[in-house]
């Protein structure tokens, strides 16, 4: 299923980021960032929600908004029970819905939010997502024998804040349309290489995205994933042919895109987390189109759905991608 | 922000339920049940998902449609990353939106569900949640000194899995409107206490929704909240009409409804969890809709939004509701 939207603009964005993130070469292109991960919070967890709540404020500024132009919240972060949105959402006074697929959150988001926008619910819609390293390492990877190396084929989640206000009123760039995903199961079950695990889902998303469309892969200045790495970029590519006989030629994965991989080495195959390609698109992607040089992207943001105790129960690991389609406004 | 829909319909419903809730006042209303908490699952977080599918299962063959006459997969659960919803969507093959709410997360689902439908974006759209008693235990409170009594006010999570099919062809029930809510927090700390915390969210849904739609309290046939329990239900009472002025006459509670509650005394103050509401809403009330037995029904599904975690740091526990009108069909 894709869905065709009309009358759905992106009227600003807000990228708020951690130390680390602010090391990589998309640093000049963030609107603020942190020297330390609290962020002035007393927990790591209020400091995500803080970072969250700097990227809508900063989002907000830049498209002259007040809260109470805003009709809708949809937010959605890789904490247990999504608080990190649910706190954010709680200084609003807005009206929320929690959405959850993991690294493919954002998409969701945007896909859900446009729908809102099109169908004349609402006007303006905030759509934000959050992931905080810290957070996610305790979360996700705790405990873990003290000095045990990750593999080359682990990411890193992002620490940061993006937030996004669709608009029904013309802007410098669009939402043309959504694929919203169907989950696969490649009966993977390893965390450490979610690229390998999440590759089949983008695949798989792209295609019905193109055949949904009447397109080829070149009908996009770039396509861009959300967070599959080095590996799982290759990956990606590799099964696109064999699986599709399509050619992913300008192709790139915000995972990749984030860090500086060569002098980043804690990043290992690349970033991740729901704010990875948030991160990429609302900063380098989102000038590009608002000045024209790139006319049409394909943002395919992908998931990992599991949970440490799916893990620990050796349960496969699921996958999801959600693609939105972007382009500049003549 | 309430929207009012025009062409959205319930097709069918499915509810499976454990042998706890087997054992309420509403037992030969459901369509299936399990005696025993594995369902034949391995794990009792594979048993949720199992429930879930059951009532997907049963739904599609009550509305005599395949999962390939559906659009869209909505859902959402309490456990972390919303696993159940996820390995659930996995086996479906049918895009998939993940909400997560907490016990507001049905009519969250709902609404947009009818948006999808409205929208003219889908034609049928699967509507689904679950929660499972000991799975929420082991997560939300373990580990629990042995043998500790819980409060009075404590409620029991109810095990079941709940789905409804939304269309955009007559049926004998529709979705006249929908609230989404507008996250609270009233500074309240007590998990133990959820009806407290969840009370003044289903207020100012209440209150919005009468509002939005110029309507009084009387104006329903019925005003059922989620899963406020004995205690919430007569706080909500109370804050209504002290804060709003408005009377509740016509009122009930879903957590109330789906035990009895003089014999059934682990349930302390009521059912809870996001698939108690969507029990009780599936069975007795949709019944009274079809046969016009009511004609006009809020169905209000209350959220605390916290996680182990926020509890443990001594966050305020906030809380959101979600409202819909469900009306029969003339």
């Amino acid at each position: 299923m894709t869905t065709k939207y009309k009358n759905v603009y992106i009227k600003s964005t807000g990228v708020v980021v951690g130390p680390y993130e602010n090391k990589g070469p998309l640093s000049k292109l963030f609107d603020k960032h942190y020297d330390d991960m609290y962020f002035g919070e007393k927990t790591l967890e209020q400091a995500e929600t803080k970072i969250m709540s700097d990227s809508i404020e900063v989002a907000l500024n830049k498209g002259n908004l007040k809260t109470n132009n805003i009709d809708l919240f949809i937010a959605g972060d890789l904490q247990n029970q999504i608080t990190s949105s649910t706190y954010a959402a709680s200084k609003l006074n807005i009206p929320f819905l929690g959405i959850y697929t993991a690294c493919a959150t954002n998409t969701e988001g945007l896909g859900i939010g446009a729908t809102y926008i099109e169908s004349k619910i609402c006007k303006n819609v905030i759509v934000s997502v959050s992931s905080h390293n810290m957070v996610s390492e305790r979360q996700f990877r705790n405990p873990t024998e003290y000095g045990a190396p990750k593999p080359g084929t682990a990411t890193f989640t992002a620490t940061g804040g993006a937030t996004c206000i669709l608009t029904n009123k013309k802007s410098k760039v669009r939402i043309e349309s959504a694929t919203i995903g169907i989950p696969v199961d490649y009966e993977q079950t390893d965390p450490m290489d979610m690229g390998s695990v999440m590759a089949p889902a983008a695949a798989s998303t792209i295609n019905r995205h193109l055949k949904d469309m009447g397109r080829t892969a070149l009908d996009y200045d770039l396509i861009l994933t959300g967070d599959l790495g080095t590996f799982g970029k290759e990956i990606l590519k590799d099964f696109m042919k064999t699986e599709y006989g399509i050619e992913l030629k300008n192709y790139n994965d915000c995972g990749v895109m984030l860090y500086d991989l060569k002098n980043q080495k804690d990043v290992q195959a690349g970033g991740s987390g729901p704010v990875c390609s948030a991160l990429v698109i609302y900063s380098d992607i989102i000038k590009k189109l608002e000045n024209k040089e790139l006319k049409r992207v394909l943002y395919v943001a992908t998931g990992a759905l599991f949970s440490p105790t799916t893990v620990f129960q050796k349960s496969n690991i699921i996958s999801i991608a959600n693609a939105i389609s972007l382009e500049s406004v003549e």
